[in-house]
């Protein structure tokens, strides 16, 4: 990874139910290049969260400025809570090279794309509609009428999976990572990525 | 590979030394989708060179007839005999989802992504101009000179690789394979060719 250039802004989205937070883990895990974007928001922390570890905790005066300023690639704000992701800790990463994933929904995964057009979006399957109904009916938590809720949402933005660039299916977790794995090996050696390694060829 | 759509024609450039043709039949032999695109000649067949497997052979005449039907995706004149990428074998390919891989020069590399804009070009560079070098004087075959003429043009050959989509280096031949694989998947991984499996998805 030696010769590598500026790391990749990555948009990751699935509908619930999709194994989207096992399916980054496991990226975090296997490759420590790819780092999660950290959100900030105007919340409390609940028990055990940490300050820069699962969100970067602020006031509500801190997070406007910061909004005035443009330092949010998007924002959104939750009935009194403020929720965005900042600009400036994913560009420090981007620049030295590592990829950062931003898991967000398919909304806000479309205002990212305006703003960074370069970014690579990635959409998360499940293997079928029926499969996703058993899943969510295995978790156990939510009534038969909140998941046939969720079914339809998952359908709706099934239909929007056109907005990305890339479909994984999630069926098997690893089969998963690895696809995506390849999507991103894939992208660093697209021309526009490997420039400097190619000036250092041709000079060496 | 069950769910895969149609397959994807790849058009492969290196200089001469990068390794080309070890890549492609180490690429060959780890992957059974990968086929490689079989060109047509007029010129006699040399020993041990096989119908249907080196070449397809045959007259001027029915050459000059495929010519004027459109058959060739690509063809050159190199003294009296042809060459030709004949298109209705890869289609035939790409139609039950192999992946055809084309190893072309990098003028006719420029003819093919005009006709198929959605090929797929990867050009193989090396891992140092002074490794490229080294590797042709090992060869032993070639005068002082003679390895100069072929520097000078991987040089000139290497300024034209941001024509190509993709860049991989052949510094170790296994890195290198695995490179193209990846490539491979990620581009099976784009929507457009994931279609008929999120069809699948929705209605299932």
């Amino acid at each position: 990874m030696d010769l590598m250039d500026k790391g990749l802004l990555v948009v990751l989205s699935a509908p619930a139910g999709c194994g989207k937070d096992t399916v980054l883990a496991e990226l975090k895990k296997q490759d420590e290049n790819i780092k999660q974007s950290i959100s900030m928001t105007t919340r409390l922390p609940r028990e055990g969260e940490q300050n820069g570890v699962d969100y970067y905790f602020t006031t509500v005066e801190d997070f406007e400025k910061n909004i005035k300023e443009n330092g949010f690639l998007e924002y959104v704000k939750y009935g009194v809570n403020y929720y965005g992701t900042p600009k400036k800790a994913i560009e420090e990463m981007l620049d030295t090279g590592k990829s950062v994933v931003l898991k967000i929904e398919v909304e806000g995964a479309g205002n990212v794309r305006k703003l960074y057009p370069e970014a690579i979006s990635i959409f998360i399957m499940p293997p079928s509609l029926s499969e996703l109904s058993r899943r969510l009916k295995n978790r156990g938590t939510e009534t038969e009428e909140d998941i046939n809720r969720r079914l339809k949402i998952a359908e709706t933005e099934i239909q929007r999976a056109k907005e990305y660039k890339y479909i994984v299916i999630n069926d098997d977790v690893q089969t998963c990572v690895n696809d995506i794995l390849a999507i991103l090996k894939a992208e660093h050696l697209k021309y526009d990525n490997m420039k400097n390694t190619i000036n250092e060829i041709i000079n060496n």
